[in-house]
């Protein structure tokens, strides 16, 4: 099975690295950086190592859309959203952010505003993505939106930690999801029950925003707050989406996910994975 | 010396957890996610993955300001660096940023431009930073100089194939780099020496120029770029700084450096490694 998948990672590679320049070969290259190649045939470190450089590529934001998870990176996936990896990340980006938070000045005019994510940023859909395989079948909104309304998403622990400190500090505390309107009542009662409490306003998308992408939305709702007067200090969210586009904050924190990627550009296909 | 380095990272991640919310264990914790400890005692594991959550936030701009790498992260990025993981991440964005390229239709009035930075882009330095333990020790803007002036970088092959690569689909390659004006010559000797050919703008960091954080440097820029009328498609660069501010490019490609961070944010004070 290993040696299927490096057979498969090894044409790939062989695909890319040729590019498409016809002629390519035949320029000089009098000055080539040489790598050590002796773990070349390690099959499942390859695997490994190439499901990492995905992962750096999905949460540096350079990879191109895709649905779902490279299938040669499902064992990968689930080994780090259930092991120490995920959990790693996400207490080194809420302790980042909360060290950023206690530099910034805060005014006493109650402006100064803190943006959280909900989904895989303050509550963890992990029940619901271990059952389809975390990121290899394709996002099924419909089932998503069951799931949402059992309201029986965990809490983010160090994430809930961040949205306390900065309360803490003096900032209100903005929650701005792609969840819809319609999922207010559900949404309140998951987040009571993780133990958030006292947000200052909890934004959903309304009748007007469907079909929106979602950096679309999310820009004009804090442009929104921007014109409001509020002074959007820091922005969490697992999503790029969450993160880039207009209005944005002073420092922003992209908490992990390779499960999900939501467009974040107009341009460029659809491309097969690199796998 | 490892158990030591466990020791420290034990004691920031206990500090790390317990945050600035002095009662913030009494709060109500219905619903917290739970994760494996059993590899806990595995203290070379144990090192590796906290220096991969740090390698990760340092390539989704997540870090606070910081100098030089922590230091029990130093075998750790020096592995990366000259093994499998840097290259294998640097062929990806390349193999990304291509894929990207053909899809955008060129227009035929020769305005469409890839901007690609320079050191860590194009040109490697890793000769230069070997010897300075690869990012462990303070950046020295004269020794780099002295360096640069030999010319003798190597380039980066993945960087170099998608360079033809969008010269061949009728791109403007622009060259915008944050040496001085003053190693412009020394700079257009060692490309050539490294097979570049053929570039329409070479950029560097003129008299007015010195002393501006890179990112208002390279905004500033590309702004006179988009006033000429060109459209900048796509931006090549190994710091965020590169890629963000103002008039940037319609898809902008992260290349991997866990070496060096110039800072992309006027906010938020120096703050001690989270090691």
């Amino acid at each position: 099975m290993i040696g299927r998948r490096f057979l498969l990672c090894f044409a790939f590679f062989a695909v890319a690295s040729a590019v498409s320049l016809p002629d390519s070969q035949h320029l000089p290259r009098p000055l080539i950086l040489e790598y050590p190649t002796e773990k070349w045939f390690d099959e499942e470190q390859e695997v490994v190592s190439r499901c990492t450089t995905w992962r750096f590529a999905v949460e540096a934001n350079n990879l191109n859309p895709w649905r779902t998870i490279p299938a040669e990176c499902a064992e990968y996936v689930r080994d780090y959203m259930t092991g120490r990896g995920y959990s790693l990340d996400l207490e080194l980006v809420a302790a980042e952010a909360g060290a950023f938070a206690r530099t910034v000045e805060s005014k006493d005019d109650g402006k100064d505003v803190w943006v959280f994510d909900v989904d895989e940023t303050l509550l963890s859909n992990l029940p619901y993505y271990k059952e389809r395989g975390y990121g290899l079948e394709l996002f099924d909104k419909h089932e998503f939106g069951i799931w949402v309304e059992k309201a029986m998403a965990p809490a983010i622990d160090s994430s809930k930690k961040l949205y306390e400190q900065v309360q803490y500090l003096g900032f209100k505390v903005f929650l701005l999801t792609g969840r819809s309107e319609s999922h207010r009542g559900v949404t309140e009662v998951n987040l009571l029950e993780a133990g958030f409490r006292n947000w200052d306003k909890l934004i959903l998308r309304g009748a007007d925003d469907h079909g929106k992408p979602a950096t679309e939305y999310k820009s004009e709702k804090r442009e929104e707050l921007v014109k409001e007067g509020y002074r959007i200090v820091g922005n969490s969210g697992d999503q790029w989406s969450d993160l880039l586009g207009s209005s944005i904050s002073n420092r922003s924190f992209k908490l992990p996910n390779p499960m999900l990627q939501q467009k974040t550009f107009h341009c460029g296909a659809l491309i097969p994975h690199p796998f």
